[in-house]
């Protein structure tokens, strides 16, 4: 009993021959080629790392650390954020769910110049890449997950499922700003991104920016089959058509680049679209933004196959690909076949210790790269606040403590009417935090009583997704409270 | 941009008006009547609680504990399911995640006579009607939270979320057994119970017995409008319909019982339906279980304004819908005329001390009644276990330790193939345990590897989800393991 077929019309439907220069969709891929050597490289070489003479077993890390499989689908998704980001000057940053893939962020930082920004040490010339990649997952190097310390970051990836409520909390009162989210197909069994994913009927798309979700469903977690791998294009299209997108899936393996950069195009076209709507005063009920689901194989341009078991498109991939390839024949010829075959000396001009021309222009210009965003790492500026002796109760009288700081909240969001926000687990009259509703309004898109009305309170039962939205919220430099279960007795009638 | 007319196809379609007695449905509304009546005076009434003299305020207790709003909802489940246990004779229990709700399960455990099974001191009689309403949270009375003295609950409604993977974890192994499982709509936002909805796919139909999720959608939480109220009957039916159900809508205000009654019985046999393919060798690949959507107003049957503020129907019948009905005449006399619209004294006749025998006869029989289902309460029973000296390791030899207890685990798998499961995020290879696959299969039924070929490994990266199946198992009995992320280094060559 599968799904009507006719329901599969939910899905988007481009046609991505129509659009745009081959030669850009080329320079996209020769970058791609480039991140995924870097990534790649980071894993596995401690010498050599140019491949500048034969690849020996002593140029391989002794301790090999590292998540390949999902590097690929970030590195496509990375390079094509810079080419929406170029073509339409977007504020844009990218959130990845998936941080253990940091050897694909790390190569976008590095090939941009944003780490050199920071660390001048990983200056885009020959010493710098070596550094990079020698230093991987090293003492003093970075990391193998993505964090705090990588820019451009404001998820790390550690506990999963976080990565889309964050996105949420980061667009919130950046109303030009989109956020591009990679979601991946294990982390998105969940729980936490399972409910994430109702965030847009949340947001207010006069007040705030949008994120464009795209769902990394390469088919495996750690070892085994994830259920959006096991569901075919129509349940797909069917569920998240229930959680309110639109849906595009882009799967053309003969044809990525022109598929992902035409389903970025159509995404961005319709955030603006319903921006529009809402920012010239004839706003849309219950708009049905876009998202995205891409299907590539785990551990793309990998090794396909070894001792006789695939590699690429499986879990096999998903960690460290050929894990003895330090002292394995087999598998360390197939290490050096996989390295040469992005040809990074046809990428990376040694005479010029720089990255190809072709490369460097699929590059945003520089204030617009994702890795130095101001939003992911600039302090924050502390609220306006009142002066507590206004409020406060002359002795003697009886007031409640919590109806007191209800109305402290309320001059609080009076005077920072776009930097402060409550996100709560519809505990907000429970606490006697009430009397904010004087001076703001719940901001639940999907009902017409709170829909497109701006507000500061956001209440959803899913202290997962309060928490997730606080965070994106604080770390892009804001500040938010989240009141929580109450310890009052309930029905008192006090 | 509403989603496609088309799709509303994707809602089961019944005729209610088809079917069944009209007796026994005026059988069942009688029960109801009950049963919201003892809920409803569980919350307020002290005193007098067969309103055997006119209603007096001091009747009214001093504190009011207690949600009222999800009452009649649960009644009509309870009742229900009571008429298709006692038509099918269906082992059967209720999970009931809105575990603020307890009065409505007490009212029921009390009118079938559970309650007094396990505590004297309730019989079915004026005395134990007394001790029920009066005790009701208050010092030695039911809390008006259901929790572990309740009988019949392996559920207590505590942290939100867990209901609906808690009653999956209830029917593994259990092949003959239904759980029909009430999600409250604002428990329905949490992430626990979102991913849980994916249950079903690792439920192999020839193994296990099957859960009857019921979403309560009331339209409501505690002072805020809900997600899934938001959602018209096409917007539910599609994201359902992508978590792979078939989506009954059971709305029908004007004849609510011919409708749950009809649904109920819909579900069963398609339920039925897909195990007899199983059972018979020819199993369906991704079957679609049925679930239904319950569309009734909030706090239904109780008082339907105060102060010129709606109450049935809205957010303010969630708790004590009457707070002051012990000192405000307006309230105490709403009280009185919702109190008396039940005609309790018509439902329990004084001069036999009992129910009236149509009440009485919507009973199944007493050893199918939910409250005394022993898998909800019957001590477990220890596995076999091996001798772990044959698995010993001699001096001086070398061996992982995580791979030894793999080795156990696979005895303890052999040993006790029907009351031993392991729920893991997919960490088992990861954590060593892999030994357990050479005699056991993973037990995801989307994969046309692993479906139907029941299993004993089950795993989800929501680790929620696994806390929630693995309750569900081991309250009804059995023994589970959780391995959870692995603290040795993944990609160690050793």
């Amino acid at each position: 009993m599968p799904i009507p077929e006719k329901v599969s019309d939910l899905l988007v439907k481009l046609d991505i021959a129509e659009i745009r220069s081959k030669e850009d969709l080329h320079h996209l891929e020769l970058l791609q080629r480039a991140t995924n050597y870097l990534a790649a490289s980071m894993i596995f070489l401690q010498k050599n790392v140019l491949l500048e003479r034969p690849l020996s077993k002593d140029d391989v890390k002794e301790r090999l650390l590292g998540h390949w499989g999902t590097c690929p689908g970030i590195n496509l998704i990375y390079a094509h954020c810079n080419y929406l980001i170029k073509k339409h000057s977007i504020p844009m940053f990218l959130v990845t769910g998936p941080g253990h893939g940091a050897p694909a962020s790390l190569a976008n930082l590095f090939v941009e110049g944003s780490l050199a920004k920071f660390y001048p040490q990983y200056s885009v010339n020959k010493e710098g890449l070596n550094r990079l990649i020698r230093g991987f997952s090293w003492p003093h190097g970075f990391p193998s997950h993505v964090n705090s310390e990588v820019p451009g970051q404001i998820h790390e990836g550690g506990e999963l499922g976080y990565a889309l409520s964050v996105s949420f909390g980061a667009i919130m009162d950046n109303p030009d700003l989109i956020v591009t989210c990679i979601v991946g197909d294990g982390e998105a069994e969940t729980g936490p991104t399972a409910t994430a994913w109702h965030s847009y009927k949340y947001i207010d798309p006069a007040e705030s920016g949008a994120v464009i979700p795209i769902l990394h469903d390469n088919g495996f977690k750690i070892s085994e089959e994830t259920i959006y791998g096991a569901m075919n294009d129509t349940e797909i299209a069917t569920l998240f058509t229930g959680f309110g997108y639109q849906v595009r899936i882009t799967s053309d393996l003969n044809d990525i680049n022109a598929d992902m950069a035409t389903s970025l195009e159509w995404a961005y076209q319709e955030i603006r679209r319903i921006q529009n709507c809402a920012r010239s005063g004839n706003p849309i009920f219950k708009p049905k933004w876009p998202m995205i689901v891409l299907r590539t194989p785990k551990g793309w341009t990998g090794p396909k196959e070894l001792h006789g078991q695939r590699i690429e498109g499986s879990f096999r991939s998903h960690q460290v690909p050929l894990p003895h390839a330090r002292v394995d024949d087999e598998e360390f010829h197939l290490l050096e076949t996989w390295l040469k075959s992005y040809k990074f000396h046809e990428l990376f001009d040694l005479s010029e210790n720089s990255f190809r021309m072709e490369i460097l222009e699929t590059l945003p210009k520089e204030e617009l790269r994702m890795g130095i965003r101001k939003e992911t790492y600039a302090a924050y500026e502390p609220l306006d606040l009142p002066d507590c002796r206004e409020l406060m109760i002359q002795k003697g009288d009886n007031e409640s403590c919590m109806k007191a700081v209800g109305k402290y909240c309320s001059k609080v969001i009076e005077m920072n009417p776009k930097r402060f926000r409550i996100f709560s687990p519809d505990e907000l009259v429970s606490n006697k935090l009430d009397a904010t509703f004087q001076v703001t309004n719940r901001n639940f898109q999907w009902s017409p009583q709170t829909s497109n009305k701006g507000g500061r309170i956001t209440e959803i039962l899913s202290e997962h997704t309060c928490q997730g939205w606080m965070q994106g919220y604080t770390l892009t430099g804001r500040i938010a409270l989240f009141p929580s279960y109450k310890h009052s007795w309930e029905s008192s009638p006090q």
